[in-house]
């Protein structure tokens, strides 16, 4: 219970801060688009740090990637192909990579330094995933390139860093984009965008407008929210169906059934998962009133011309 | 942004910290039993304090405080007679004396400073309700007291600080403490303690091991947590049924219809609540998959020779 | 040895700070010109802080204003009138009293709010000096009070807070007020100002161009500092003499011999000083050769339209 | 000025620390002895910090160097042997070659990692000095070493670890020590010590009794502080002469004319010091009058059954 010593600062709100203890800082570095920290630390083993913000720690990364992945991925009835937009850790390509029926991955990472840092200093996050021939990994804008490919996906996942001033992501949370992406997906396709911070404090801050922007633009939008102790608050998720709930499930989405949704991570998937399941599943989509009427209430949406910028 | 200025560190774990500006200390000192700090907050508002941890603050307080006692309240047909252990705010108070049936509350606080300095600095926590003709309040030992009086309570409530070693709490907590406590409800009796953390990082801390040694004493006992802000994490309760779960409940009492709950609390109660209703029920008792293993694995009973302690 | 608890963190430089416990805050607000906060600390009893800058404390108050009065009141042959620029806490008041040839202060302070809870709050500071038949106080602009006053002054004295951008102060820095406020001086007077942190670090900040700008105005100034733990830094001051060094001085100002000095202060003073005396003097004005070197190089003059700003 | 980021804390009482910011960290990890950390930092370059207390930083070790070897070797009229206990990062070493008469250096560190990792992280610390054919290094204990050795030094210097409970310098500050290493002094022989913080706040620590100790056991013994940035405080070092003041000198240590020393450097040392020079000696040596009073009020003598110990 020693003060001395090396410790991580990090502001959750202006006025608040989670502070934890290093152990050891593998990489430090500024790239062209962020700084970056690779650290290990006593509480959350190895961890990645973009902009002073923590991305994504050894200790509990799962409970963060199963959640973003694996709901997107089982709703779609037979996910082949799948864009990643972000996840330089390789994490989420990791967990997509599960789904056997996956064909092909394309991932954009706009920074090739964050996904060789990763690479080589966060191996348990990427489990090899990085050499997988199902992989193409490019190095450009996702925005750009989703507006140039000719192809389409079954799956879209964002996994991007909070849209911040000036930041390299601000325009990947925006209804233009969205309605870029969706046109995108295959017909039955998902998207998926982790969605910021969901607890009391801050759930306005940009949980609430991208929820509503994505559910102008998708016929259904569903948020969800799950607690992830590196963030020490509850974290926002949106999923968006192209066409509206999937005929394979047993009602709306939010709604399912635990042993519905424990019946097919058996069927589809090889293994259990570390964190998501049927009561993960009923856990992570009942929302809090705060968060149901802070949704209702939201009048704003995201757009290139006015975005939404995290503090 | 500054960093200039006034901040309270308070330990999550020895290696990790929540920290948050302080705007002033409305009262700050020792009592026989701890140290007592009541502070104005940029994020929270008001916070009390004991022994440099932070039990309630004004921010989000009704969050833990709805989750203690409606659920418990509520599962109990008609709960006329109320004992809490603890509560020095005021706030399980003046929860409790939202239900009409309610014709006494025993409240036991060790510490009259702190439910003085409560009342004086604090008044958004007890609304007033301490001036309740049902409210006997009483400064001792709640152990010794449930073991002397004649008294059965509907409802037992022990909203007490942490069980640390040589605190005033740490027996409170025993197997033995839970069989006392049980023959003192009436049939049909419920009882609720606040469990400790049960976030992903330390739920086996204490969390794991109270709902085990509950489970051991009554019929039916139900963990649950929900995530309190200005704790950082996910935090625990256990809700406890003399005689098993009433007949009037839907089923099992953690897969309660969200509709049921909802009409329950309309029915028992003049308005909504707060943070309470039905989705927010089948959220808090729907366990992620690592506390219900968790629990499962817990091999400890916590007993008066053989006591838990946060550290 | 606890982590947990009240903290106020101190920016020294941009990557530096310091950090001491609070016991707790006495006022905290904002005034027209300033915040402040009044604590009590475990390691310097009560503390001022203004825009979260400390400006003194009771454990060591002593140190920094016998430095900053006693020299320039010795120095001068029989100071009868003073002015002091600043100062709300009332203890540069306190030492100008203790000599008994001063038969007038005149006090500016541009804050009331802060000299009046400083009367409040650290008696000690001001033990009683703001009751001096002396006293003239006054809440006004000490630059333009000096410009529009018929007065002189055996000495003054600027016991200001850093100059800092948009700050109540930074016109009290620069060659156009000490032109002025040599102008106000009687025959033989003695103008001394503190002069902001000489240690090793950042000396060059303001302590070297304040220096450089007095001794062109001036036909002697002698920069000089000492170590003052709640800045945890040596601090600078400069001591300006309107006519040259007083033949009444055994030699060159900083060259006195230590007993010469003890001597003075046998006859000036009622009763020895706590921290300045004959040693005293030859360690604060026996410069490291940093600042000696740094002064030399000193290219810059603070002016009106180029001042000088702490960071 | 962002908050966001890696910072170093360090106790300087338990009720105040110093923070500062780190950029990498070079090595990390515990040797048989203590924890180790060499550290980049924005404010002070690279850092050598051992068991949590910074020991040494590129930016101002010069300072601490000059002080602690410069007027031990200037006051021996040829020192031709020297011995070094500590002084791991080689500076002190480096300080001790710019004498041209020394012919042997002996030097004990007893942790030899220490010793390694400096010599690849703190090039600028030991500037080459580990290759000296001069050098005979050693990892032993100091004490036991001096104890068992035929050899008999010029200077001694102690360049060691503040003396902790438990650590592994504690039995080099004792009355028994400096009785076995006066008794290895040649003729005319030197010794000097660091002797911990010497600031107003926490100078009867260690400092006072340490000069104290060292007055009883040599004819002659001279504390002296200089104040050291990184430590944040003044910083106390004593030196002791085997047979009183050197005939060389002009008078009394403390009082030597600034020109005189200025002479001796320039006579006997190839170039001129960074820090050190006679306004430097004058400074250092004319002690305030709280460490006087504080040095003769001492009653406490070190011993080895009656250790010093800083917190």
């Amino acid at each position: 219970m020693d003060i001395p010593g090396k410790w991580h600062f990090e502001l959750i709100t202006p006025d608040m801060m989670i502070v934890y203890r290093i152990k050891d800082i593998l990489h430090t570095g500024r790239t062209g688009y962020q700084s970056v920290d690779i650290m290990d630390t006593e509480t959350f083993g190895r961890c990645l740090v973009l902009d002073g913000k923590t991305q994504s720690t050894e200790a509990d990364e799962h409970i963060y990637h199963d959640c973003l992945v694996h709901p997107a991925m089982l709703f779609h009835p037979a996910p082949r192909s799948v864009f990643i937009g972000g996840g330089g850790e390789g994490a989420t390509l990791r967990e997509v990579l599960r789904h056997p029926e996956v064909e092909k991955v394309t991932m954009l990472d706009l920074d090739p330094e964050v996904v060789q840092m990763c690479g080589v200093h966060l191996p348990n996050h990427n489990a090899g995933a990085f050499t997988s021939p199902k992989l193409e990994l490019r190095h450009e804008d996702a925005r750009k390139f989703l507006a140039d490919c000719d192809e389409r996906f079954d799956v879209i996942i964002l996994d991007l860093v909070d849209p911040t001033e000036g930041g390299p992501a601000y325009l990947l949370y925006t209804e233009e984009f969205y309605v870029q992406a969706k046109a995108k997906l295959n017909p039955g396709g998902v998207l998926v965008t982790q969605a910021g911070p969901a607890g009391y404090l801050n759930y306005t801050e940009c949980f609430t407008v991208i929820a509503r922007t994505l559910s102008g633009v998708f016929p259904e939008a569903h948020p969800y929210c799950v607690f992830i102790p590196a963030f020490t608050t509850l974290w926002g998720f949106v999923l968006a169906l192209a066409d509206g709930t999937d005929s394979a499930l047993s009602g709306p989405l939010p709604e399912q059934e635990p042993s519905y949704i424990d019946e097919l991570v058996r069927q589809r998937l090889p293994q259990e998962l570390s964190y998501y399941d049927g009561l993960a599943h009923r856990r992570m989509f009942s929302l809090p009133k705060y968060l149901r009427q802070g949704i209702l209430a939201e009048e704003r949406i995201v757009t290139d011309s006015s975005p939404v910028y995290m503090v």
